[in-house]
Formats: structure tokens, C-alpha cells, sequence
């Protein structure tokens, strides 16, 4: 599966599956029982209901490392359930360090049956080299942090530069930077943005500074963001834009409904922005 | 262990044994044979000769991922023979994310027999909240990536904002804030702040912004990072800051005698600035 890029295993994916849906793997106790085995078995179970109507699946580090060593067993379980059920592997932890530190966590997330890694932006390029590195060189993708879904995201994120910018905004400008050596003509970068599905009026205007980046959009259902407001967020290609939701599918009475209808509504609002 | 604040365990370490100095804990398979169970031993070793000269180990998560569920045994393993040594045990994790996830991460490392976790602020207060929580319930700290240590860290965390200052003085001020809660009179807070000391000139200012914090200075040794400046670092508390110190001191020829020259130059540069 490595050997082609992401950008492309992606758009092969949208199209093939006619969806734009990331399933959000996020096994909280207070719900699921049975500890990292419960949360394993209700993941795989979620999966065997929901995938076909998901291009992707995001399990969330925090769920399984909860559990120490037998959640670490978890999520590579998990993750290998999802890759096995045709899905790609986002790995969402996050992560961001020193250069000398990122090498590691490259080794420990850029690789089968994982496609992805969302990553933290803060500490600047020196510290997301070794991803991007192993992005280029085995045919992974990361979704870097932009502008994240939670109601405090504004504090820091958008706080005002001197040039009158958000500090979000030039976030923006190194992720596209980061972008150019994996920009595949026609179907974007394989390093993609993290945008909150929560903050719409930020969408376009992201979208003119990152053109090629595919954006992770989490927020929707649980979080408060409607999917009605995503359009400007496909710039014009089917995979342009993933749709991630978690709470409001995997507990869902039927989650195999809730995906369909998900995917159905982002399907039709990417025909009406393509 | 938890029923005092980390603040005063810190400050009761600190004098009980003489030194500030934080064993960095980051075995990488480039240097050191035998996957995750090798990656334990040595730490282990490493433990058993330079404990006595330091206050606390930190174990860097990423080295220990890179073994996948086996990695997380030999973290645990490493962290409980760290504090059977008499060690504070500092998670170095870096997390940060979203509330409904970030207490998932309270719940993987605010616990015995970890004292404390770096966390990424990025994502603003409601972020760090469960953090927060779990540190002035359960007696633990934080550590809160303020000024990184690594060169590229000006791109991001120096840009200036409308008001002049650079962006990660509006994340110090913050930090303060979330301090203040835990904050024990005569012994600063349990939050505190990492802070690289290869950047001494900005640790006078980010002094003033944040009293109360413990300092976690990085990035000596390997990095650069001369000990020598950073006395304005204490704020008149023997706990005021620690020095952490990785691959100067574990890839020693004697590990021991490396830890015991750091441990007295940083002392010696506290009683000089006490």
C-alpha cells in the first residue's frame, strides 16, 4: 500500500467508495465497558456496521493509551480491523516535538496499516521534518493542526498578529509550504489540514491559502457543526475534503444509518460545489 | 504520593536530594540494541547510576511508542523503576486536544507512578482544562510547552502579534492563569512551564509573566543549552527550575559522573542567584 502517495491512495479511495465520511474511533469507558478489549471489540463492531458508507477511520491515541500497553494492543487491532474493512488509517495523536523526538513518533505512526498521522504544528518545520520525510519517502499523509473545533481554539489560535492576521493564518502559509514536494497535479498534497468544522466563515479564506492541502474537518454532530456550511472546503476535487465525525455515529442507536445518512448529505453538498 | 500537591513534592524533592536536574529518558534503537525490552534495560541502567544525582526522570513517550504495545509496558516499567529509585517521574508526552479527548490523556498519565506531563497549549483553555482538574485533584503537574528549545521554534511560538509581543507570551500568560489554582504560598504553582535553555535571553521576561511556575528548562548538552545563564530561571526557589539533560548524560561514557557535574554546576548557579 505504500507505494503510491497518499493524495492519490486518497482520491482512488473517495472515488471508489463514494465518501467523504472519516469514522471517529474514540471508545470512551464511560460507555463502553470491558476496558481495551471492550473498546477494541465495540470499535471492530462499529467498523463491520459503518465502513461501507466511510472512506476512513480515525482512532483517537487518548481512548487507547488510557489502557497503557493493552490499549496500545487495542488500537493496532483497531486499526488493522479498519485498514482490512477497506478503509484508510488516520492515527489521531497529535503529535508534535522536537526534531530528534518526531523521528521517533514517525517510526511509531508512519506505518502499515496506519496511512496518516494528525500532527501538531507549534514548535515550526524543524520539528515536523522527520513526518514530512516519511511522508514523502513512504506514502503517508498528515493532517497538521490549522485551526482546531473546540470553543477555546480562538484564545491562542486566533489570536492577532502584527500584520493584522490571525495566528492561525500563518500556520496556513507553512503548511502549504510543507505541501509542495508531495503536490501531486490534479490531486493536491499529501500533507492536509486539520479545520474545524465548527468555524465555517474561516473555511474560504483557509482554503485560498492552503489550495492544495485535503482538510480533516472534526466537529460536525456532537460538536455543533453543520455539514451545509462545508462547500468552500472541497476546492473543487471529491477528496478535497474529509468529513470526520465520531460521537454522533459510533453511539448512535444504528450506526450504519447515521454513516449513510452523513455521507449522503456530504456527498450532495460536495455535487453542489464541484 | 498524591495526596500533597505536586508543588510541594517537588519542593521537598528538590532539597531532600540536593539537585535539579531531570533525567532525560529518550533510548534510541540507533544507540541501543534490543527493541522495547532492550530500550528497558536501558533505562534501567541507566537509572541505577545516575538516579542519586538527579531529582526526577522523564521518559520521552516517542521512544517507547516506536515499539507499539511492547514500548508501552517498557514506559510503564521504566516509569515505576524511576520512582522505586526515589525519582519525580515527568511523562514527556506533549499532549494536547480537544476536552472530550484530553481527559482520555489525564486518565493515561495523570496516575501513579507518573508525577507529572508535558502538555501542548495550542488548543487554549478548555483544552488543558481535564488537565487542569486531574492536577489539583489528583496532586499532579503539569508542564506546559511555553518557549520550545528546538531552532526552528521562533517561526511559530516568536511570531509577533498586534500588541508587539511575541505569541508565546500570550501563551505564558495563560499559563499563569491555569497556575493559580494550584498555586501553594512559598512554593509557586503545580503548573508549570517548559522553557528551552537554549533561549536564556528570554528567560528573564517569561520570569515575570510567570512567577509561580516551575521552569523545565530543555536543551542543554546536546542541544546547546549553556547552564550558566540560566540563573534568572530559579525566581529565588531551589524548585524554581529544573535542568533536564538526555543524550548529554545517558550516552555518557559515565552516566553517573555526568549527572553529578550537571547536578553541581546548577546547583552552584542557584546559590548564586538565591
Amino acid at each position: 500500500m505504500s507505494t503510491s502517495p497518499f493524495c492519490t491512495r486518497l482520491a482512488q479511495r473517495v472515488a471508489s467508495r463514494g465518501s467523504q465520511i472519516v469514522l471517529g474511533l474514540d471508545p470512551d469507558p464511560a460507555r463502553v465497558d470491558g476496558g481495551a478489549v471492550g473498546a477494541r471489540d465495540f470499535c471492530a463492531d462499529v467498523i463491520a456496521k459503518a465502513a461501507e458508507h466511510c472512506v476512513a477511520a480515525k482512532p483517537q491515541l487518548a481512548c487507547f493509551e488510557r489502557f497503557g500497553a493493552d490499549g496500545w494492543q487495542a488500537f493496532e487491532e483497531v486499526s488493522q480491523a479498519a485498514a482490512d474493512a477497506g478503509l484508510l488509517v488516520i492515527a489521531d495523536a497529535k503529535r508534535g516535538d522536537v526534531d530528534a523526538t518526531t523521528r521517533h513518533y514517525a517510526a511509531a505512526f508512519l506505518r502499515d496499516p496506519i496511512d496518516a498521522l494528525t500532527v501538531n504544528p507549534m514548535l515550526g518545520t524543524d520539528s515536523v521534518t522527520p513526518f514530512l520525510e516519511a511522508a514523502a519517502h513512504g506514502g503517508r499523509g498528515l493532517f497538521v493542526l490549522v485551526r482546531t473545533s473546540n470553543p477555546g481554539a480562538a484564545e491562542l489560535e486566533d489570536l492577532e498578529m502584527a500584520d493584522g492576521r490571525p495566528w492561525h493564518e500563518a500556520v496556513a502559509d507553512r503548511v502549504r509550504q510543507w505541501g509542495r514536494t508531495t503536490t501531486v497535479p490534479g490531486q493536491g498534497s499529501s500533507i492536509g489540514a486539520v479545520v474545524g468544522a465548527t468555524v465555517p466563515e474561516r473555511i474560504h479564506r483557509l482554503r485560498e491559502l492552503m489550495p492544495d492541502q485535503p482538510f480533516l474537518l472534526p466537529g460536525v454532530g456532537a460538536q455543533g457543526g453543520d455539514p451545509a456550511e462545508l462547500g468552500p472546503a472541497f476546492a473543487g476535487r471529491a477528496h478535497g475534503a474529509l468529513v470526520s465525525a465520531s460521537r454522533s455515529v459510533i453511539y448512535a442507536d444504528d450506526p450504519a444509518q447515521a454513516a449513510r445518512d452523513l455521507r449522503n448529505m456530504v456527498w450532495n453538498i460536495w455535487e453542489e460545489h464541484r
